[in-house]
């Protein structure tokens, strides 16, 4: 029966008279140990960690694993094993690319934790796997620990899913907790993430959105079938976000949290992470500290929400594990991808129809609401309310102004020509409504 | 290959060139008519709705279905068509069990969304699928359209879960909220419930917790691969909830939900679908009106949470249908079972360990408090807080204590002893404090 994982029923067996099934590990940083942790503790397992490729294996070797674990730093040894998975978690994206290409070719299925990898490349990896008759798995790539890949691609499967919500990074989610929590400015937050472990020394790819973004076009993906790169989707950074924000935030009745969202409308595809307020009864706004969040919402099931753990390395291990035993469990499944909607690639857009947030800080004279409100009434955007604090600098006075619901675009283009009014201390901070 | 769903590639196929899998639906009241609805509006589809069973079909037939659907009475018009896979969701345990048996036996997987079935004799029928090398899929039996089955037989299948805490049923969810938002009575509430289609004419099965007790007990098995029967488990009732326990609830940073829960702990399984006191800030705690919510808790992974509609046509009618579609996609699965951890029959009790609260109404006069605490302290029992509202009546005198924590058992027998001395009005109302 081709394509059917071959176990090795002569190696013996678990309690249960299962096969063994040997499973491959590259990269043994947290989360590859993780793994491995669970691999070796787990009860009545019939998962067997052969093999471990890391660099320098020497500093890396660690002796709670069985002495008969095969340590390389050549793939070329995980390729001539007789390993039935390879589990990759050693991240980047090459060498790793050609290495998961190699290992599909040589008749190994692959779990994958690279929400890089699989943003970039994932359907040709798919493609791959499928000719060679092999599963790829990515679980572990979006929100660690939360089975949301699972959940859309097959727990939803009876629905139609057109709306994807979620709180994908955990970083910037500590960072905007401990800014309304202690009042601090954004550069103080994140040196105390970075000081922590919650942040990166280049915490780029969080702040800025990438790392959000990479596992949006996942998660589009899989519950939207709409393939797309990455890079098509919009990414803005949570730097400009400060403790005043929140304050003004707070009396909207709201808080603010990096969005990642998409959204299939009219035949396009809305999309993009950004910093954005959210109302503070929606479950969206009550995500603490480093957890993650998924909210689904489907034409016939309505909203469906997934939370937990979205990093680390054992919850990341657990949905790796969990993609293992699904291989397993699943074997192949020809008549499975037939059967699912057509991928589709719609236009991409982030122009929103949604209430907007406008931080302003202005030169005080006369006049300044007056200008502001004519440039935007000449866009056709109506003024939701205007909040000027009290006892604040002449020269540094903050003015918020909220805006009904309008395109996002219409928002923008207006904000070019008001950036350059005199009075303008510093470009305006906006930020969408949800 | 045996035990493969051989489906019909000679009958045509989809956009997709997928080979059709025929459904047949036995039932088509609310959950019934919505799993026609999607499997006829469904874009790209290969499944193909060919038989409805319904008593009184002539007064049952819409027009809004394709005219060669068959409609039929007969159980045995299914047994001998060529459907693929049958849908129950006609409820009931006879003669739902009988017919189930011999749709398997006749080489057809079965999905149903009958909890009380599969509670009763799920692990039979799961045996029987297995021996006809069929399936049986129940993912639309627990929480409707929340994919917490699949999400905890799947997508966290790599970690070693111990503790499932879930809010399971959306009438008693309702009902509570009423009471906390509006401080109406309890039969109010229900009344309320009951004209606005929330609640059933006899309300027992929900009220009293035995609803929810058919969840759990599938949960226990999926999760926590606990087999035992649903009657083993506690179940109060929600009734003796009043406005008053809500304020004193508060007053404590808590409200009051219906919780079910399972905990393995010391090769114990603790068990019990009871009201208890949740803090506030629980993601328990702020499930809203008929939401349903679950928690699952492993060694790795930590809390992961599934929340969404927990009932309704439409939600359920979702999970009945991605449960079709796994069956395609997955085929048969002999290495699945197998590799499983095995199901243990532990020892239930629902002697948790927690704190306690104690809602007391006394006719007042010197040394009632110390009478309790006497009887407590000789049971060892620790009180934390006791509160007396002021301006109460002599004769009907609201008294709260809540207890430090200690096994509820402990609670029960002091409750015995005080329960029958004269001052006390009514029997002591007991809620864990979680």
């Amino acid at each position: 029966m081709p394509g059917t994982l071959k176990l090795d029923s002569t190696a013996g067996g678990n309690a249960n008279g299962a096969p063994i099934c040997k499973v491959a590990l590259l990269g043994f940083g947290t989360v590859g140990s993780s793994v491995a942790k669970i691999l070796v503790e787990r009860r009545n397992t019939h998962l067997r960690l052969t093999h471990i490729l890391n660099r320098n294996v020497a500093r890396k070797k660690v002796d709670w694993l069985p002495a008969d674990v095969v340590w390389t730093e050549n793939i070329d040894d995980i390729l001539a094993s007789g390993a039935d998975i390879v589990v990759e978690v050693m991240g980047g994206l090459q060498p790793t690319e050609d290495w998961i290409r190699r290992v599909l070719t040589s008749h190994k299925s692959v779990v994958t934790a690279n929400k890089q990898l699989i943003a970039h490349c994932g359907p040709e990896l798919i493609a791959l796997a499928q000719q060679m008759q092999q599963q790829i798995e990515f679980g572990a790539s979006v929100a660690g620990g939360v089975p949301v890949i699972s959940g859309l691609h097959q727990g939803l499967a009876g629905d139609e899913l057109f709306k994807i919500y979620g709180i994908l990074n955990g970083t910037c989610n500590y960072i905007l907790s401990q800014i309304e929590a202690n009042g601090v400015p954004f550069a103080t937050a994140l040196r105390e993430a970075q000081k922590l472990g919650f942040a990166e020394a280049d915490p780029t790819d969080d702040i800025d959105g990438l790392d959000a973004r990479a596992k949006l076009t996942i998660l589009a993906r899989v519950a939207l079938h709409c393939d797309l790169p990455a890079t098509s989707i919009v990414a803005r950074s949570i730097a400009p976000i400060d403790a005043v924000d929140f304050e003004n935030a707070s009396q909207l009745g709201c808080t603010i949290r990096q969005i990642s969202r998409a959204e299939l409308k009219s035949g396009k595809l809305f999309a993009a992470v950004e910093p954005a307020l959210v109302e503070l009864n929606s479950p969206l706004a009550r995500v603490e500290g480093s957890q993650n969040l998924v909210m689904a919402t489907g034409l016939y099931g309505g909203e469906t929400v997934f939370g937990g753990h979205g990093a680390g390395g054992h919850p990341t291990a657990v949905a790796v594990v969990s993609d293992i035993l699904a291989i397993i469990r699943a074997e192949h499944a020809p008549n499975g991808e037939a059967g699912r909607p057509r991928h589709q690639s719609p236009t991409i857009t982030s122009d929103f129809v949604t209430k907007h947030y406008l931080r302003f800080l202005v030169k005080d004279r006369p006049g300044i609401i007056a200008s502001l409100a004519s440039i935007l009434a000449k866009s056709e955007i109506n003024i939701l309310s205007v909040l000027q604090k009290p006892n604040s600098s002449k020269s540094h006075l903050p003015l918020l102004i909220t805006l009904e619901e309008c395109p996002t675009s219409l928002v923008e283009q207006a904000l070019k020509q008001i950036n350059i009014l005199d009075f303008m201390v510093q470009p305006c901070l906006h930020l969408p409504i949800l």
